[in-house]
């Protein structure tokens, strides 16, 4: 920070010097001058200013989010138009429902693995990774935006269970890192690492925001998943962002005459006065807990398939080899099994995730019988008529077909979130308890004289965020819930459904996030949660390396060739004394061996004097304090670019070493 | 933290070793031994779940909070009744209405005065301070509890624009301090201070939970004014604790049969299909702006007179030398002027601030004079209507009175908080803005043949967000709004307004809270926000005390003398050498003199040999690494005690340095 800090003063003073040593001009010559100088510290005090910034990177976000919305859904109406033409014959009809989404799939597999591999899957853990000061290689290039969203479109439009939340903060955090390359031509402020990085955590807060027009869940959610200690400013900035962001979202379907004004992206309208019964609290405590089980069960599933599928591609399965052939083949099992005129008629294979979540929302009650016969009128609502099935088997198969569907899907080589498709399932789930309520309760629960029914989509509303708290281990699900539906009034049913799926799911498996960290082996500190206090006692002594080899200031060749011989170490401490042990620095395995190897050269030449002091290694170090270092004479080949200087950035140091520590005690993960 | 979990450690062994040294006794005695000691541990672990702890917490804040606006009610209904009663003479009737207040506030003053001086104030500033690490005492006690919980129940009662939230936070960290300290003697982690500070932010969630029944807000509220780095896992204490509160405290007037079921403490019941015509966005926007100008006039008028209330009471008024006589008089000023019959009938006097804000939120248009011809059948809008003054006047008279009187009440030396005031003044400028679009705009604004009237009860939902968000420099309160109406539909209005109303109010005042540390002169940091980014480049290099005065292991008497003149620093650092200038530790003032006292003591009495070695002071440090320390003999008086380990908790060190420096360099406020 103070570096970059010092950076901009410094290119700021370089504008300064310029003026100073210009030759006099004329008047007006230097007032226009004067001028330009003025309005040039004005454009960068403007492009530097954070709310340009922000508001720049909701604009953009909310744009591309509109814009990736509008040719999904041209896709699927594409699909569906298709599949309407070709109904002379069922086969027909077949080939052209699933054909269609074979090759959305293998254009968006086939884009993003040759573009960019990085944009694979949904992108939060390694955001997760990112945050907590690893650098992943490619992750935050142009080149990684361009195939993500290209083929984040594509996945969508072939209607596999995906969503697009996860891959949006990725997108989200991509186009903050390249804002601040962009801006950074303006601006010196913007070659500060420090504050670009806590703008990628912004960019989490856009994505979701930007993705479900939910700002303050955007901006929760950003907090929880990304940061383990969270800086205050980065909420001012994710709300300004995000709101701005989502403002725009919802704007421009207005000004593209889709909608008639801003309203939440699934409205819905439930009874104000009486949202609910008191009584109806223990049903939505108990959804909490299944949707508990039920998160935790998917992220195992979803562990195992993708353990499973890395095994085979262990082995030298042709068809895992190849990314095309995996993606197909799940293209066309999940597109058979949702066919309509097929199996797909137990499980309204006809709706979109969209327009199932609508009519999971919808305020009527399906098994009331008087309603179920206006469904015909209603696209979205007939395909949860069956003439042999009823409502409830119906949603049964759905939610158990489109469990593992999903489960797999995710796990496929291309862009994809986890968002969406659990909260299809959890809100098909919560409508399967409300029905199932519904009936049981016809009249409602109240006995004081009012008739209030119950409304089963309010219990979606809670299914949905309770299994999305259970898949993800966050808070923010309830309140993403809240603004994606426009109503507030069940805020306690799904905060409290939500912490206990929380408390479950914490307490039986790490969330889909931590677990595709573990997978993908990339380095992290998990969070302690629910049901690990005990943890928190544990202690550095308690696994660390005792036996600790070193070189100090006195190290003479022998012991540096007997450390190097004796362990693999890459990095090797240099301390002042083997008394003292106080830690100067590092010096790297290559260097040392570089050495040893020059040293064994002049031996061989007879370069060399004969005293015995020239057997110590001379280490030159560069810090100030080190006064007893410098006692020594300078040594004719010195190892200072090898001698990185200690205690810079204590904190640093130390949450690498424990990290470090730990995931070599780690027990492996085992799914099976 | 380490030191605790040691702690903790030790005492669950001392346990085991208990165990061990018992004698044989027999088979059952034995189980019977392993039973308890299994349930004693059972115990242990269970009483140390951050959960239970938490939910007690939440319970508990419920019920003060619930029995405290049980109490409310009794006191207004009371002074209502009163005044009734008193109606055969209006002279007889002011002197009811204004003895009334007079005695409440007096016995609040006093009470609060005399049992705990600390509970006076809203408690948020102290708690800030609290909570970044410099620890006032007396203000986490039971008895501030006791006196802060009477003695704002009855400054409520007597109706002065005062509200709770303020102190509900400061109360919901006593109740978190005083459960830790109580469940201490059932579970060793509660020893750890590190935690109970963070359950200390954990309350502020609660208390504002509680307060407003608003879970999401209270913890965003508690994050924002507390904290500048936020850890992750006070998030979800929070959401549980604030969660579980708001459950209970909406459970008890179920309970009570004084609501139906859990709603909105302020349930309000909008259009939901179409909120707001995108046209009047606009209109929200600026708003914002004007509420984000009035918070900061609002802030500058209550330093004023808090600055004027000091001076007078510097010179020697007698009026000013006495809680009460200040307190007794601003009462009978307010009540003045509320009094119904009096100037009280221009600005809605006889209701309550309650009473007033469901009035604001109503859903009907008060301008319209069809509606208008209703209000005597309802009790609250009736206040509204006068015969010679319109709504207009009487809204702009009501901001106008209000924003003083608030501004003034919250100088009192009582318990109060500024949230709920603010709340009410900027419903009221809210609803006089809506009423006049209504007014503008009686067909709506749209004009794509629907009509959708505007709803100026929305507008006071916004206002009332952006006014609050003005004064405390908070986007929570757009949050807590939704929370307090039940209505999420006008989200993008409030948070557009909110932010707005912060940028402006940002830049040209500090928060409500940053007043008062600065006026009360509270250690303190305050934050860099809007408008502020230049000060992101000054370093400590740029204002740090180059000149230290130190003294050395080598330090002879004389030296240590000659500094100690030098001064009047509290404490010295200790280094090892003045070449290293490493620091060891520091040593007390205090100390030091008594040393040399001693030593010219010695000297007198001729007692010391007369080497010149004797003359250097020894200091023993106690931690490992300073070796050469040990070199020296060990002196015959060492000043261990006086040595604190160095580098024990660095962050701790450096931002304690950092922040004296920065306020012995901060220019000194001036308010007038």
């Amino acid at each position: 920070m103070a570096v970059d800090g010092t950076d901009e003063n410094s290119l700021e003073q370089g504008i300064h010097t310029k003026d100073a040593g210009r030759p006099r001009r004329s008047q007006s010559e230097l007032k226009c001058g004067v001028r330009l100088t003025h309005f040039h510290r004005l454009l960068a005090s403007l492009v530097g200013a954070d709310w340009i910034f922000l508001m720049i990177l909701g604009f953009v976000m909310a744009v591309i989010s509109f814009v990736m919305d509008i040719f999904v859904t041209l896709f699927t109406d594409a699909h569906r138009w298709i599949y309407d033409l070709s109904d002379s014959h069922v086969f027909l009809q077949y080939f052209a429902w699933v054909t269609y989404s074979l090759i959305l799939m293998c254009f968006a597999a086939g884009f993003a693995n040759i573009v960019s591999p990085q944009a694979v899957g949904s992108g939060i853990p390694e955001m997760k990774t990112t945050l907590r000061g690893v650098v992943l290689q490619e992750y935050l290039t142009f080149r990684t935006l361009v195939s993500k969203v290209i083929s984040l479109t594509c996945t969508l439009g072939s209607e596999l269970p995906v969503g697009k939340e996860g891959p949006f903060v990725h997108i989200g955090s991509m186009c903050a890192a390249l804002l601040c390359k962009f801006m950074s031509l303006f601006s010196g402020i913007y070659k500060n690492e420090a504050r670009n990085k806590e703008m990628l955590t912004v960019g989490c807060a856009v994505g979701i925001g930007c993705c479900f027009a939910s700002p303050i869940g955007g901006v929760l959610f950003s907090m929880e998943v990304t940061s383990m200690f969270f800086v205050a400013r980065n909420y001012w900035r994710g709300f300004l962002s995000a709101t701005f962001g989502s403002l725009i979202f919802r704007l421009l379907p207005v000004w593209h005459h889709e909608e008639e004004t801003l309203t939440a992206l699934y409205a819905t309208k439930y009874r104000l006065d009486f949202p609910f019964d008191l009584q109806e609290l223990p049903a939505f405590a108990a959804m909490g807990i299944v949707c508990g089980f039920g998160g935790a069960f998917f992220v195992y599933l979803y562990g195992k398939i993708t353990l499973f599928v890395k095994k085979q591609k262990a082995t030298n399965s042709f068809l895992m080899k190849n990314c095309f052939l995996y993606s197909a083949l799940v293209s066309v099992l999940i597109s058979t099994l949702t066919f309509p005129p097929g199996f797909g008629q137990f499980m309204a294979g006809k709706l979109t995730q969209r327009d199932s979540l609508i009519s999971f929302f919808d305020n009527r009650t399906w098994s009331n019988h008087g309603i179920i016969a206006d469904f015909d009128n209603d696209d979205h609502l007939a395909a949860w008529k069956h003439p042999q099935a009823n409502v409830f088997i119906i949603l049964t198969i759905f939610v158990i077909m489109k469990f593992w569907m999903s489960a797999l899907s995710i796990t496929l080589p291309i862009p994809c979130g986890s968002f969406v498709p659990i909260f299809v399932i959890g809100a098909a789930f919560g409508r399967l308890v409300g029905e199932g309520m519904a009936t049981l309760f016809p009249e409602g629960i109240n006995t004081d004289g009012h008739i209030y029914p119950i409304v089963p989509g309010a219990y979606a509303v809670v299914g949905a965020a309770a299994l999305t708290a259970g898949v993800t281990h966050t808070m923010s699900t309830g309140v993403i819930m809240m603004e994606l539906t426009g109503q507030i009034g069940h805020i306690l049913p799904i905060l409290i459904s939500v912490i206990l799926a929380n408390m479950v799911s914490q307490s039986l498996q790490p969330s889909i996030y931590d677990t595709v960290i573990r997978i993908k082996k990339l380095p992290y500190l998990p969070l302690l949660r629910w049901g690990h206090r005990e943890k928190h006692n544990i202690h550095v002594e308690d696994f660390m390396e005792r036996d600790v080899r070193y070189i100090t200031l006195k190290s003479t060749y022998r012991d540096v060739y007997r450390i190097l011989r004796s362990g693999d170490l890459k990095t090797l401490p240099l301390v002042k004394s083997a008394e003292s042990m106080l830690l100067l620095g590092s010096v790297e395995r290559t260097q040392l061996q570089a050495l040893l190897k020059q040293r064994a050269q002049e031996l061989q030449e007879g370069l060399t004097p004969s005293t015995t002091t020239s057997y110590r290694v001379h280490f030159q170090t560069s810090t100030e304090e080190s006064s007893s270092a410098s006692d020594h004479p300078a040594s004719p080949k010195p190892l200072k670019p090898a001698l990185k200087k200690a205690a810079v950035d204590e904190e640093e140091i130390t949450s690498n070493v424990t990290r470090t520590d730990v995931y070599a005690r780690e027990p492996p993960i085992d799914f099976c």
